[in-house]
């Protein structure tokens, strides 16, 4: 199995395609742009909407779900979200099929056409802004914080599994406050959340702040972004979160009576992450011998390979098995017991690897004699023989250490792919090589675009240092408030 | 509150739509015939996916996602499926919207028509046995059990909160198998899911048996349907099992070589329930003070509201109440405390009995120095006055009381309202009331049509009774060889 996965250095984006495919993690559909998320893949989605439905509850969210479909009529309420957003969508103009009256099989019935078009939803600010229009009278209905976990659509011109597809799945949350501080407290608070659940539950470092005027999401005063380095040193974003001032509830005209009963326009925010996060996950960890998975988010923690000769053999060895697994589920530890006696366990080895379970026990009948277990980390590949009468402790402790050592590694590619670069020809040079640019920049949308046509590298945030240093724009030599974020990204 | 909701015996039509809309379970939406489940709906789905996911997954299968869109040609592939479904959908006919040249908003970019329509799938049947056939090879392969949580869209003319709406959202199982009798098993195997869950955690009994040949799903060998009946004496179709033979294997090509290397057409089943289990939950149990809820179903299981006179008062039992609430909590019960001051104690009880909550808590100051809670069951509207020290255990063992009341209660409905009825004169005066009746029918569906036609009754479903009793079609005259369950159904 191994064998056929490209090279990672060799080419990085066959790379990423074989992982998702031959880990059996998604595939393409007979839909353009559309994917299918296989068993595998979608046990692994299951999971971080576990867990982060478990962050959103505990932050007071609640869940909600509204109309797949948009009125054509409400992408153009405001002004700005329909340029970033209306364009390339699916429209559905026509409710009915017919017998095709010339020939085989079916056809749009030209007389159910529908009398204003609908947009399958690219996002839902509009849709749900018109609903909370009906909920909101009073100061007293205030907060509304909610979430929708949904399937959206974007026309994308070239889609990659996970990475851009036409559909995808997300969550996007959508909050109403009585206050701008509070709305950007709100923003805040989530982008932390998504920050935290990167870090703890997919072991990827990320960065956080905000992005620049061009960056921001179509119709907010203000997005703040999380940013992780992928391995061929390009930035992936993989969460934003919006403070959208006042813009929706004045397109929907959403007003609310304060404590002195004056109307005042409702705040809003609106956050997001997608199965794009999928992507992130393999490619900040995965290697040559297929996925590495975080213990947190590995639907199979322990894979156990017998290692036999005949069924006899198979079968003393499955039942001692049978065992372990029982000790270690008993510890909270998901196990599958491979038993297959149609393939060897150097392919089950492989097929594994490629899979990224994060520990194999390999048992066979010296060890059953031993009373030991030959144990393998999928982040080292390194083996050990453990005794087997503490196993579930120290596999608990493993797959601990394991989710840490897989951050930390991370953590170290991104440190040591991290420049501060004063020099524009330096930058033009080294941005080649990929990786995360700390540069000055004068703040002008003018030389921040300037720089991505002659680099196409971004601004990937504004990063909020502690004790900014002010310095020279490295493009137009102008004061710099502080370093920024320049990355060429997915 | 209670008095806005219309009373369940003189419209029972609009006491519907008004529980639905006042407990906060759902409203219409901007876009015809969509519907938003707001959050307090949503958690009931959300306990419902919960309990209904755990159940399939002990039974063996994973969850998947295939794509939204469908090429129109996959419709047609299988001759009846294309007959029973391609007709009222959404069809998507273009990707993109331009600024609009002549005046404001945006219209539809013509020059972005698709080769090909898509439709929003409105079962998945067809894109998903596509996909099948990539993973299909062997028996090794096989069985593949894969169920998916998705919204589907069917065009529907007349539309009611959650019974019949335009988009809803529901989990579809898609199966395959080796050999029919593996599949047909498959196909009992879930709709007994279903029962359970519909007896166990939605208090709802159930019918369960096949379809006549003319109600089966399109595409489908055999249907399998539960039905229940709901207290204006009308049947609800609530889950729905289908053996599809080999017609979709056929129809995509998907076939396997079995142990002998020869190949075969794969088998199949399919296996669905929706939002429309919400409406039966409302249906089924609810009365002319609001929703009756089953304690499984409850976001909320115990309401506490707090009878007080002043802020002193209203802090001081409010402080016992959390008390309270961490000893109810630590049983696994949820609770709310209203310790809202804007509104009377008399509004938030009917609110909360709107709302359905099973229990409610009075405490005042009397109640403090006594040491008791007036306690309400939503069921029966009764009172009683419990010692504060036991009140954990006491409400854990009310709740299951409460449960296992509405349960008998609903029973006891269906039981008194079944009829054997012989006399075809006699079915068409009484049929005018509601209920279940239980008659001789010939087999045919000629008789089938015009007992539909005459009395707007269907066949339920063909129970599979132990001991059949033949008799005579109380149509036709001809020889029965059991009675069938004739209902006029939502």
């Amino acid at each position: 199995m191994a064998k056929e996965i490209t090279n990672r250095d060799e080419n990085y984006s066959e790379w990423y395609n074989n992982l998702v495919t031959k880990a059996d993690l998604a595939e393409n559909s007979a839909v353009r742009g559309c994917m299918v998320i296989k068993p595998y893949g979608y046990a692994i989605w299951e999971k971080m909407h576990d867990d982060l439905d478990r962050r959103f509850k505990v932050t007071g969210h609640v869940n909600a779900y509204f109309p797949l479909f948009i009125p054509k009529s409400f992408l153009s309420r405001e002004a700005e979200h329909v340029e970033g957003f209306a364009k390339e969508c699916a429209v559905v103009t026509h409710h009915r099929l017919m017998t095709n009256p010339d020939g085989p099989g079916v056809v749009v019935d030209p007389s159910a056409r529908l009398e204003e078009e609908l947009v399958v939803r690219p996002t839902s600010e509009t849709i749900i802004w018109n609903s909370y229009k009906g909920w909101i009278k009073s100061y007293r209905d205030l907060p509304i914080l909610c979430n929708q976990w949904a399937n959206v659509v974007r026309w994308e011109m070239r889609t990659r599994l996970f990475l851009r597809t036409t559909e995808f799945l997300w969550q996007e949350g959508h909050t109403a406050h009585a206050t701008a501080a509070e709305a950007i407290e709100e923003t805040r608070r989530m982008i932390n959340v998504y920050s935290d659940f990167a870090r703890e539950v997919m072991a990827m470092p990320v960065w956080v702040g905000p992005k620049t005027a061009s960056e921001r999401f179509a119709g907010a005063l203000d997005t703040l972004c999380m940013e992780a380095l992928m391995q061929d040193g390009k930035a992936l974003q993989a969460g934003t979160s919006h403070f959208l001032g006042q813009n929706f509830a004045k397109a929907f005209d959403v007003q609310f009576a304060n404590k002195e009963g004056v109307l005042e326009y409702v705040w809003a925010t609106s956050w997001g992450v997608s199965t794009r996060l999928m992507g992130a996950l393999v490619m900040a960890h995965s290697d040559n011998h297929g996925l590495v998975l975080p213990p947190k988010l590995a639907p199979i923690q322990v894979v156990m390979v017998p290692i036999y000769k005949g069924e006899e053999e198979l079968s003393a060895i499955c039942a001692h098995m049978e065992q372990l697994k029982v000790r270690l589920e008993a510890k909270g530890i998901s196990v599958k017991i491979d038993a297959r006696d149609n393939v060897r366990s150097g392919f089950k080895f492989s097929e594994w690897e490629v899979k990224g379970v994060p520990v194999r026990f390999a048992i066979g009948p010296r060890d059953m004699a031993n009373a030991s277990v030959e144990v393998c980390r999928r982040d080292t590949l390194e083996k050990t023989v453990v005794p087997v009468n503490n196993i579930a402790d120290y596999t608990l402790e493993l797959l601990d250490l394991i989710q840490k050592n897989i951050y930390e590694k991370a953590l170290k590619f991104r440190e040591s792919h991290t420049y501060e670069v004063d020099s524009y020809d330096e930058f033009k040079e080294r941005i080649e090589n990929g990786g995360f640019f700390l540069c000055h920049w004068d703040g002008t949308t003018e030389t921040e675009e300037k720089i991505k046509e002659e680099t196409k590298a971004t601004i990937r945030l504004i990063p909020e240092w502690e004790h900014p240093q002010p310095g020279v724009c490295m493009y137009s030599g102008k004061p710099s408030k502080q370093r920024v974020v320049f990355a060429r990204a997915y």
